[in-house]
């Protein structure tokens, strides 16, 4: 544990270290340098639960939960890389063979970058209206269909790409070089601006049917689950950077500035905001810990948690936001500055890996289920 | 750990025997019965973490706080009497000498009722408007002053008085037959209803010396400090017993109702509540687990912990009821139900042991101490 | 409109002798005295918008208003009973003909008190869910149902009860004294208390069909709608009532109370509820003003006014009144007052009428009709 | 009223041909185009109160109130340059001599652009923490001082400089071309990109005395609140427009889009933000209409309605925008969009002419006043 902690330690370091002080000029560019994405991809920390045996950290989910929220409070962007990176590593864990695994999982902890591709232009959270295909044409599979605002897309070497296989479904790794691949970046996302949000399009894209994880022919709700409970951990985690990175900032400011003769933290309206702030950022650490503590354990509510953990991080953090804005005024309303990024960034957590909506339509039935 | 859990779930069971379907019409009396009172109070289950040495339990604060949150949903007003106790206990064991602990600790495990008497009219919070004063006579000391909303003042056997020492503060313990001891029961408070609250008139009343807790001559906010920690953690816990309660309520009524063809819990408006319930529950229990492992751990982060976990567990409470009661309709909205109850009991919980405003100025000092 | 303030003046005046400071006392009593029933009754307050051809006082709709917000902020039971009285009297007066009218208004006007009988154990908001029945019988319709939490059921000489009449409805007058009614008051309601709160059971209760309003074979919305629409722009000016007595006491207690040495008002965190108060009423009073204009000039939007002005009313009243408990503390926590008064009876304004939620599906309706 | 109805129709329409479907491109730019800006100056739509006798339209503030929403749905930037104009133009006719309004007004009807250059690094809502001076020098005045956040800055050919004149204080016209003068744009403002906020420094600024509107020697409150009344109530009906802007977006989205089978809108879920986005648009509009009749009236409640409308539109209007984005998910998070501009847009509202906590403070002072 102490080992698992000082590697945390130093694998955050490391990428306080690559970003420095320019999330902010990034952010404004919409795109993350290139270096930067080798280097992170290279030193294994954008997918640091991926074993040992395949060049990976091993973290646990509770480290690699710290480490997403460390990034986090530096970087909503390359957070969203961990994420995805993580969420393709996780889907090939999960859903791939030994030989899968074995092949593909170390490229992911050398440096080549990967998106999962999910979403469609009219299927968010209804999977029922999944279009693309995926069909057997001899030793190949083919991929056809629209996959949008996919995180990382921009950037990535490999697409983690499910879709429906006949009557059931498939995920299948493809290429981002594969003929018939087309990326189209998102021109000005709301949040995670240097995200590399893309809209892609996959024309008759052939790929060995080996790529396909597992092989065809699976449930498409078990797919889409595997690497959802990931990513919304994922997520949640990142929402506790983002609030880590609002109360900084809001102590901060309110602790060098003055108005009518008293530190601003001293005016009671402002201390209930930093308050708040506290509250937001401890009950979200908290639903994180739990599923993450759940998902090492294995334990069945994991799914739960998990959309949990996504739901309050995501709605506490878009709300923090708000209020680290308000308590930095004008000095918060300049665009690239860590209260307005987060006001942007936080914004788009409740709506990705499930909207708060869904979450809370998965919440309820859970209420159901447990206390009627 | 699993030889405690066994005595906690033996302690909750045997409560609920006691308490049955009572609890409404307890509320609607305003009373508990003698012989509630009594049998609780001699099981020891309203100070459980009293060390097994006195007669007591031993339990840990976050196994007492389990057993706190099953009383609590039970019944609010039995949950106040062991907070109540607890908060009286823990002050002798805290502030009291080794013969105090041993000559007044076992009377607590053996039944008698215990109330902390801090609260006055002019002073909640503001320790500096305290007016209660403690002074040397002799032998003796004398308690002059008057307490205010004193939760137990009721039914106490024993009350464990704050007030001024001179330049400093005492404790004392004074026997509720103690001449001058007047009591007056607080008409109609709008939550906790069977509680006991009193208003308590100390005129020139005279105990002996040694009744004095530790001693005279200590700092009046280190006294209250050690009180208002314990009972915070137990109200806190106690907000998820009525989180519970709540849930179970709203889980039961919405999946036996149906409305424009549909059980109501599939309605969606009616799932987004459900769901702020779940949310509420995982919340406010996690901010108490961790205040009571600080707690169990003596960690420097208890005091502000249990201010946080009070706070959290009292806002969610609060809103949970009412959203409750909304969720039950007619069926909420008669008085002595659990939906009619946790509306009012809740809203009390973001008034005592520090109201929603104290504790947000407290957390906003932390935030600044610590993210500064 | 001079007249008319002067009118609207000397009515709230006559009605606040008469309630005095003994609204506390009734609601702890769950009673309102027989002779403030009669008095209030026999001046036409009650239903003050009868024209004056049948004994009222032709009141507009803004003005009953205003003097429903008056008595609403001494009183909300008796608030209640203004609500039932207008809304029976308007039921009347817009399905009655016009010998109907001229029988049934002067007796209203008159002082017998009158009540609305819609809802049932299964049926709120869901006509369809309507079992009670109204069957012709040769000169006579026969009423056979059971009709739930019928505000001031207890108190009413006259029942409009709503049913279905074959494949379509109607609405009768049912004298309280008929054959075949049982009246069991609700035990305890968690708000207006003394408002008269009443499960009715018509058992093969039968009347002379001339009690019909308008004769039978109507449409149930149609009719529904009516009495509604009335009773929702009462109910909403009612609640700018519950927030004017918020705003009153709190204004009051926190100028006359210190705490650190400084009077509560002048506490930021005290500052911003009283803020959120003023909002509160002002909003409410609005939307009220709006609604009642519609109405007053039979504007097509009045029925859309008269939801949103519930609406608001209801929620800013409930949040108000809890803000109201919280500003008062202690003070606030006794039942009877006016602040624990306002917090259970706000309560029920969020749900009678149309809850919260069926309110909003009806202003997402009128998003949809209006903006898409 | 019925002509001001048509002129008001006339000056929109004419803003909207200019604007097009080009707020969106404006924003991403950061700059509004100088055409556009000349036209709308020249049009004397952005000062529309002022008096026909000086080349104004002579809307009423309920008329103009109403421009200004519509022009506010359309684009935040522009509505802001027209907030700039009409407060420059409020403070010339209320605070200037008959011969400063009769040189300066035509000015600004004409197609000059003002900004008011109040606001400073270290004084936003504190007036005593100005430290811009304006002293004498024979018949001139020099003017000394760093203004901040300036709307309109970059564009304006005028500014209103506030400023200490010894003990007390002055408001003097400088224009952009004087020397001394040095317009800094703020980089990336979070929100209004395009209305060409900018940081301002006067260096020893010299300008004849004449300009000194209503000579020095002036209250520096007095000076301000005239400016700051206008202003507030500009800027609560450009939340009204931002407001209407969502519900059109939002209405249009979820009724052209399904999910699971049904239309968005059918999704109660759904249902419930549309109900709540109609709530803050009509709340918003009364508050807006209410303050504005003040103004019109010259009523004494003018101040603090023009802050509860200010406080009331700016508050809904980020809260719906936050709901907008949501009901638009990634087609709200495209930034550009009317959605992600509108959650931008509307975070601002809460931070200028007064902060939502400034406002509270002013409120609760209010409330004292009237209710205690």
């Amino acid at each position: 544990m102490s080992d698992a902690a000082d590697l945390t330690d130093d694998l955050s370091r490391a990428v306080a270290g690559l970003v420095g002080d320019q999330a902010g000029a990034w952010d404004r560019a919409g795109l993350l340098p290139d270096d930067l994405l080798r280097k992170c991809g290279a030193s294994g920390v954008l997918c640091a639960e991926v074993p040992r045996e395949y060049g990976g950290h091993g973290l646990s989910s509770a480290d690699n939960g710290e480490l997403t929220a460390r990034v986090g409070s530096l970087c909503s962007s390359l957070r969203s890389v961990m994420t995805s990176q993580g969420m393709a590593a996780w889907s090939i864990q999960r859903l791939g063979t030994a030989s899968q695994r074995g092949a593909l999982l170390p490229r992911l902890t050398g440096g080549e970058l990967a998106a999962v591709a999910f979403s469609e232009p009219e299927a968010g959270s209804d999977l029922n209206a999944i279009t693309t295909t995926i069909r057997a044409e001899g030793e190949h599979v083919v991929v056809d269909g629209r996959k949008k605002w996919i995180t990382v897309g921009r950037y990535a070497d490999l697409f983690v790409v499910f879709g429906r296989y006949g009557d059931s479904a498939a995920a299948v790794v493809v290429p981002r070089d594969t003929p018939g691949v087309h990326v189209e970046p998102v021109a000005d996302p709301l949040g995670c601006r240097a995200a590399g949000h893309a809209d892609i399009e996959f024309r008759s894209v052939r790929v060995p049917a080996g790529q396909v994880l597992g092989g065809p022919g699976q449930s498409l709700p078990m797919l889409v689950t595997a690497a959802l409970t990931y990513g919304r951990i994922s997520v949640a985690w990142g929402c506790v950077g983002i609030l880590r990175a609002c109360l900084g900032a809001a102590a901060r400011h309110t602790t060098s500035r003055s108005q009518f003769g008293q530190k601003l933290a001293e005016h009671q309206l402002v201390a209930g905001h930093l308050a708040d702030l506290v509250v937001a950022e401890q009950v979200a650490a908290q639903a994180c810990a739990e599923a993450s503590r759940a998902r090492d354990e294995g334990a069945p509510g994991m799914f739960v948690k998990s959309v949990a953990a996504k739901h309050i991080g995501a709605t506490h953090a878009a709300r923090a936001a708000a209020t680290t804005v308000q308590l930095l005024a004008s000095a918060g309303a300049e665009d690239g500055t860590v209260a307005a990024r987060a006001y942007r960034d936080a914004k788009l957590m409740e709506i990705i890996e499930g909207t708060n909506e869904i979450c809370q339509l998965i919440l309820a039935d859970h209420a159901v289920a447990e206390w009627a």
